[in-house]
């Protein structure tokens, strides 16, 4: 195999396929980036068996082949080399040169064969939405997931397409991450798990252009991202989801509308008195158009007010601070609406047409 | 004790002092800033015993009195707070209102009079650089000091002052970096071993402005930097230091001069191929006016050139590649000299003024 590349456009295929590349594993191939230049094509490969991503590099072939590079040392020498063109050639007995200029590396490949393949998915079941709507759902759900492997479907989000509409849904027992989108037509309907961690290094793929689309393709095992340059595959995970719709209900006693920026401001300060052993709710009292936020631990009190508009009664309520933070820091609104009902209900923080719910349930707090 | 400062003062302020506060010490008050509202000024301390910093803060003194805070409370409350005038309040059973706007935050101080005093020192044994000149000095030496506490002269670092004239070195047996500079008139005769951790700490406090002046007072065990709103106390280290001067005699065979850039970047993609346990040197080779570098490691091997111009004759020789990397990182010149006699002799990197010498000694090779 010989190739030449732009050492940019190898430096960025690499970064794509490392995000599959897994960081500790007892198949010493996975530690490898599959490098692929044949049928015209350069591509780059990284494989963790739950997580596939394939991308094109720009490149000319010399001579075509498929060799396994370790991941770390091939990116560790790409990214040091000057910026200029790559010139990658390995002979019969795998040793593999690297130059670039006057600079040349030489380390021993392993055999392309033994790196396992991507799963093939059959290209009929087919939704299509723009990088950055799709990026924007994963990043304003993912961290609702459980890390729980005992409880596997909670470590995943539901995509759920109805016709023309999505939702996606994330929750981990305390709280739910509910994003609802409309699609540009009519695409079918389909119900799937992706597990969370593959979304995570998905999100970080896509490009967060509005005029860049995605292709998403479902098979019974499997879903495939399909953008410009790269797939990225993804096992599904097997199982029925939690059904959520009653707990989404929407009655309220008081709605509350706040400055996000003050009220994460006001948590935020609450937290840094929490050891991590020591689990204390932030407490949050209403007072007419007031809200008092009160922290209490070891390390010492916190006593903050912000102004607020309220409808309804007053209300006490206590909540894991870090629930309402992770909430607060996705929403992009400048201003929120929270709804409660009593200090043992959930609250919801939500937008009137319901693009995002969150649903967090709140902690005991002795009155 | 009463006080109000605004808060990015007073966040300054604990910045500084924060860089003696121990990461971990047997004392529990040590693990405190000292608050001083006393004589008409508020005062920060930080201490670890060995070194020590005082920082004065401005604000307006309601209430004169002395308090000990828990560094890291008091620096995240701090840091979180609104940007505006913080009131620190103290009663008598040392609980501590921080309130700054709506947030009210209370935690609990220790007696000022548990935290251990900073030492006193004369101010009649004086020099007088800009802060600018010693945070160079500390910058370009201190990186060659020894880690090793069994031999604790090689853990600091040499002020030697003759007169106008001041040398700085560091050394850990296998390089010496050596700094001279000419000071503004004569200040007189010392010779004091500074620990390397303090000046590490220094350099980060001083402001790098050429007309910011530092004033350095000497005494037997101590030695102190005063800055405008700042005085850093440290101990020194007792003991005779190595005497360098024959080491850097300056005959040699071979006089390379190199882009330090294009030497930088090529030593950086060779230590690449160094994985912790295997201490490999890289091998450097003239031939006429081109270096070529080598470097063959179990991840595979690297051969590089680089175009020189070179007097004298030819040579090979072998480095520790993190001895050149680490003096060639803070040589700010944009083409170095090297000299260099044979394979098993020191090689110096050094300017024709000797404002600045690295002796790195060579590494066995087998030719």
């Amino acid at each position: 195999m010989k190739i030449k590349c732009a050492k940019a456009d190898l430096l960025t295929g690499i970064g794509i396929v490392l995000k599959a590349v897994p960081a500790k594993t007892t198949m010493p191939i996975l530690d490898c980036i599959l490098l692929k230049a044949v049928n015209g094509q350069i591509a780059l490969v990284g494989n963790d068996m739950e997580l596939g991503i394939e991308t094109v590099v720009r490149g000319d072939i010399i001579e075509e082949g498929i060799i396994a590079l370790n991941a770390k040392n091939f990116s560790d020498i790409v990214r040091k080399l000057p910026d200029n063109d790559v010139t990658i050639e390995t002979d019969a007995s795998l040793n593999t040169k690297i130059n670039c200029e006057k600079t040349k590396f030489n380390i021993s490949a392993k055999e392309g064969s033994e790196f396992p393949g991507l799963p093939q998915i059959e290209k009929s079941k087919k939704v299509t939405m723009s990088q950055f709507t799709l990026r924007s759902i994963i990043v304003q759900t993912v961290f609702s997931i459980s890390d729980n492997e005992n409880v596997k479907v909670m470590t995943g989000e539901l995509f759920e397409i109805k016709g023309n509409k999505m939702r996606a849904v994330a929750l981990d027992g305390h709280r739910i991450a509910v994003r609802n989108i409309e699609l540009k037509e009519d695409f079918g309907n389909y119900k799937v798990i992706v597990p969370g961690k593959a979304l995570n290094e998905i999100s970080k793929i896509l490009s967060g252009e509005t005029e860049d689309e995605v292709n998403i393709y479902f098979s019974d095992k499997n879903i495939m991202f399909e953008l410009e340059d790269t797939v990225i595959l993804s096992r599904l995970i097997e199982g029925e989801y939690y059904k959520i719709d009653q707990m989404l209900s929407s009655d309220f006693e008081t709605k509350i509308t706040v400055n996000k920026r003050e009220l994460f401001n006001s948590i935020d300060r609450a937290t840094l008195l929490i050891k991590e052993s020591d689990k204390k709710p932030v407490v949050i009292e209403t007072s007419d158009q007031i809200l008092n936020l009160r922290m209490n631990t070891q390390i010492g009190t916190l006593d903050d007010e912000i102004n607020i508009e309220k409808e309804g009664k007053d209300i006490v309520i206590g909540f894991n601070p870090k629930f309402i933070i992770e909430a607060l820091r996705v929403i992009d609104d400048e201003n929120i609406d929270i709804y409660l009902v009593n200090s043992k209900s959930p609250c919801f923080i939500r937008d009137s047409a319901e693009n995002y719910i969150y649903l967090i349930l709140p902690v005991n707090i002795v009155a």
